[in-house]
């Protein structure tokens, strides 16, 4: 037989990457990459002059399907490998990135009539637009003190499904009654592969609230927080869920054609994205654990009982890998906080000398940055630029920055986001390690990772952990395709279990970032006036955040 | 009798300038600025390699020779004034920037011995060396039941005469050894014009504790101190004190030839630069303050009554105007703060902008920044960036920012960077305020006041109080100019008394700046978190900032 491949399909924030990789060993033979034309839309909608409120972040699904359109007939140019080799295709996709269709499947954004109705597109995982929606739930959850079981871990998150959701019935209810059905843009994606209405177990456990024993929460409480929401799930939500690793159909005979696949091949179910990572990266047992660092962070551990807390997922057994309660958390911003310092804070004077140099501005600023000790600069960060999920899970609340003086440069303010984002990732490895797990291994994927020893070795100061790189640098996409091996199962040519597919799939580099005593000792006293500071700005203590943000929404004209 | 004329010099942080005014109505028929060669030193000594500690900021007294041989003869070459009509001269300068001289007043550090010696440089004002001295000089004020009186005002500042002083005899006493005077660098001017070893009453006053009745602290607190301490009012401070308005003497021979003048002419006795702005902005009663905005800010407001508290400085009758008791407060960064950002902050986008467009980069966020609402950016700060003079009147404190997002653009900072200003300058004026005395006119001066509309707005609009913008575009030097016409009195050609002179001589501008009603009220709700963060982030309830800067000393290595 020959060798067999699959493909893995990872759509991020802003671009989608396919990968075709060998089932034997997990070598990636080609790659490509089609970026979102319309990015992520935050101004306006694509008619060009509807204003979208502060905090919304959209999506065109057109731009989804370019990605399979222009990537899929690639891998195969590149490569050269055979369609009858293929053997199976998976997709990870951002969470909850949700979208209402009509009864054909089409986005509702793309009927004439909807084209100026923001909540017609696709709401992004980040757009931030349902606070209030959640600030609803949470309420109602607390009054039946429901708040903090692992289903619901103590609060819930304004980038969920139902929040979202509960936005459009409140906003547009036209957009809601027209919706045939609203799901994630992964599932939508895998309908229109398969003709098949399954829905994938990872983003329906994480972000829909559904649990395999119980499946989603009840009608009452629907209606509890919108009696037009009552029958949402018989309404909008159906389709069966497909546990990770499954498969929810076969590909079609009209999209065999199209992509130049076998018709008849495996489609797996979806799985969100910053998960598809642990697999990618050899996450396969208790004691390891995920970091992807990207946009925002993703941290994964494994565990043999569910576990939630104030922004820790992790009551799904077999949410990522079968057998295991994975826990999940992660950082609403990181490399999204890099990019916005770089792009808006970094002065004239930088740019030229990058430019002399020959080096990104990123590329100086972490040579600078590695100059200064630990503690030298006298800053510290909350991280919180795109909110905070751990442990506040708020998205209204916002970054901080102490101790600028008229001589902060900005490699020291590049340096002590950097720490501050390490501070977030060390709060949440303690909580994980409340719930019993030690964590004894960290492996970390993504660019910001592979790209920047400041940030490796800082993370390794502050967490007091020697840190691991993952052998792929795509490991999204690489996990999905382990997923697609697992999916088209053993007699093709696949895998049997996930845990083999992990196994011959996936590894880590030799480079390891071990922590240096001195500034571990440094970032120990830093850390303790981090947690200080993270009460005291969460909105209980003092609120201030909280009632800028109010203030913000209020002085911002439309 | 020919018109006659006054020089009055103002001696800034960066530069020197002199102007030549008609004594009958204020005009300034010639101006002359030379920058200091040396700037401020604050990373090494001039011999390039002697590095200097963090928060150091020295300066070399050639540059303020320099700025007399080249100012003055250009007066007079560009006015073709007489000699014999120039009938005074004062000097302003900042303070307490104090040096130790030689017996023949030549200063230390030109002695080739001492010039890799820092603590034998001018300490200029914010130097910031000196804090662990103000801590004891704080502490023993307080076992004293001392700290509260007028003379000490609450808690004394690093900037001050003695903690500096202390610095050098704990870092190098051999230097105050050697030291034959330790003076205010106005003081060595004016020495050295007259051969008169005077000394300004208003830098005695303002930075040394010295009051008309008392004199200086007795020995015995100096002793307490540090026994080397013990005489130093009589081995390093002698010389009689002068008002202000007094004539410390008359032009020597030989500076009448060097600089062109007519020996024998008056030389009035120095005055804090930031205070020479009062008369050089029309402030001569009761109700009045001015506002001067440079790099740090000051203000003044007078007072029939002695009034102090920390950070305000209102113990000294006749300080700046005879009669009346000036309460002077400010803050120690606002256009400091500004040009950090522009400088380090402000991406390469916008100055490229800005070239387009031919504005600086301060007119195009000024232009930007007036476009946002007050309150839509959802930031706000503590301006503590050259740290905090009132309430906390302590140099270590440093600068935070609240609130950014993703989104948050440079305008939006640099805006909220002068809101932060406006809210400490608020606090101030509340401050006095309660010193009985209605705050019902401010007059503004200083390039910021004249050339940045959003700023005058804002402080209209957070202060909810209309500003006045004084008349002359160089109130310091005019100031200067005003206390000569005095110091050379009637008979002369100049005038008896200040207020007289401060009528003839100044006035204010027919723009003036109301608050506008819609913005007030958001600016209340973000002055009263501002006035929380300022208690939290003060010394006594978190005390992280402390700490930081603990930390950054540590781990800075020199």
């Amino acid at each position: 037989m020959n060798q067999k491949y699959v493909i893995g399909l990872d759509y991020g924030t802003l671009s989608g990457r396919a990968v075709l990789a060998r089932c034997n060993n997990g070598e990636i033979v080609a790659t490509a990459v089609k970026a979102y034309s319309h990015g992520v839309m935050d101004q306006y909608l694509p008619d060009g002059y509807t204003k979208l409120p502060v905090n919304w972040a959209l999506e065109h699904p057109q731009d989804y399907l370019d990605v399979l359109d222009i990537t899929i007939p690639k891998l195969l140019h590149d490569s050269g490998i055979a369609k009858e080799d293929i053997i199976g295709i998976s997709i990870d996709f951002t969470s909850c990135t949700v979208l209402p269709i009509d009864k054909n499947g089409v986005p509702l954004c793309m009927h004439p009539e909807f084209i100026h109705r923001p909540n017609a597109y696709v709401k992004l995982w980040k757009h931030h637009g349902a606070q209030q929606e959640a600030d609803q739930i949470n309420a109602l959850l607390e009054s039946r003190n429901e708040i903090t079981s692992p289903r619901f871990g103590g609060r819930i998150s304004s980038e969920l499904l139902i929040p979202k959701v509960l936005e459009i019935i409140r906003n547009d209810y036209e957009v809601y009654e027209a919706a045939d059905e609203i799901l994630e843009a992964g599932d939508w994606l895998t309908r229109l592969l398969t003709g098949s209405q399954k829905r994938s177990g990872s983003m329906a456990g994480y972000k829909a609230w559904w649990l395999p024993e119980e499946g989603y929460p009840k009608t009452d409480f629907y209606a509890a927080l919108d009696t037009r929401m009552e029958n949402i799930v018989e309404d909008k939500l159906s389709g069966d869920i497909c546990p990770v690793g499954g498969k929810i159909g076969v590909l079609s005979e009209e999209w065999g054609n199209r992509l130049g696949l076998m018709q008849g091949m495996a489609v797996g179910a979806s799985i969100i994205d910053s998960h598809a990572g642990a697999p990618g990266s050899g996450i396969r047992q208790k004691g390891q654990m995920m970091l992807v660092v990207g946009t925002s962070s993703v941290m994964v551990a494994l565990s043999d009982k569910p576990y939630a807390k104030k922004g820790v997922c992790g009551a799904l057994k077999g949410g990522i890998i079968p057998g295991y309660y994975a826990l999940e958390s992660g950082l609403a911003a990181v490399g999204d906080m890099l990019g916005w310092f770089v792009e808006r804070c970094v002065p004239e004077s930088y740019a030229n000398l990058a430019k002399e140099e020959n080096v990104s501005v990123h590329e100086l600023l972490t040579k600078l940055g590695l100059r200064c000790n630990a503690g030298s600069s006298g800053l510290l960060a909350l991280d919180w630029w795109n909110g905070n999920k751990t442990p506040h899970v708020d998205g209204d609340l916002s970054g901080v920055i102490l101790g600028m003086t008229l001589r902060t440069k900005p490699e020291e303010i590049y340096r002590a986001l950097i720490e501050s984002t390490a501070y977030g990732t060390r709060m949440i490895i303690e909580t994980f390690e409340e719930a019993g797990i030690e964590i004894a291994e960290i492996i970390a994927s993504g660019g910001i990772a592979e790209k920047n020893p400041l940030f490796m070795q800082i993370y390794a100061d502050v967490t007091g952990k020697a840190i691991k790189l993952a052998a792929s640098n795509q490991t999204a996409a690489l996990g999905s395709a382990i997923y697609a091996a697992v999916a088209a199962g053993k007699e093709k040519g696949g895998y049997a279990s996930l845990g083999e597919a992990v196994m011959a799939m996936s590894g880590v580099k030799d480079l390891i970032y071990h922590p240096i005593d001195e500034n571990k000792i440094v970032y120990e006293r830093l850390y303790e006036e981090y947690k200080t500071l993270s009460d005291y700005f969460g909105p209980k203590e003092n609120g201030v955040l909280k009632r800028l943000y109010e203030i913000k929404v209020e002085q911002t004209r439309y």
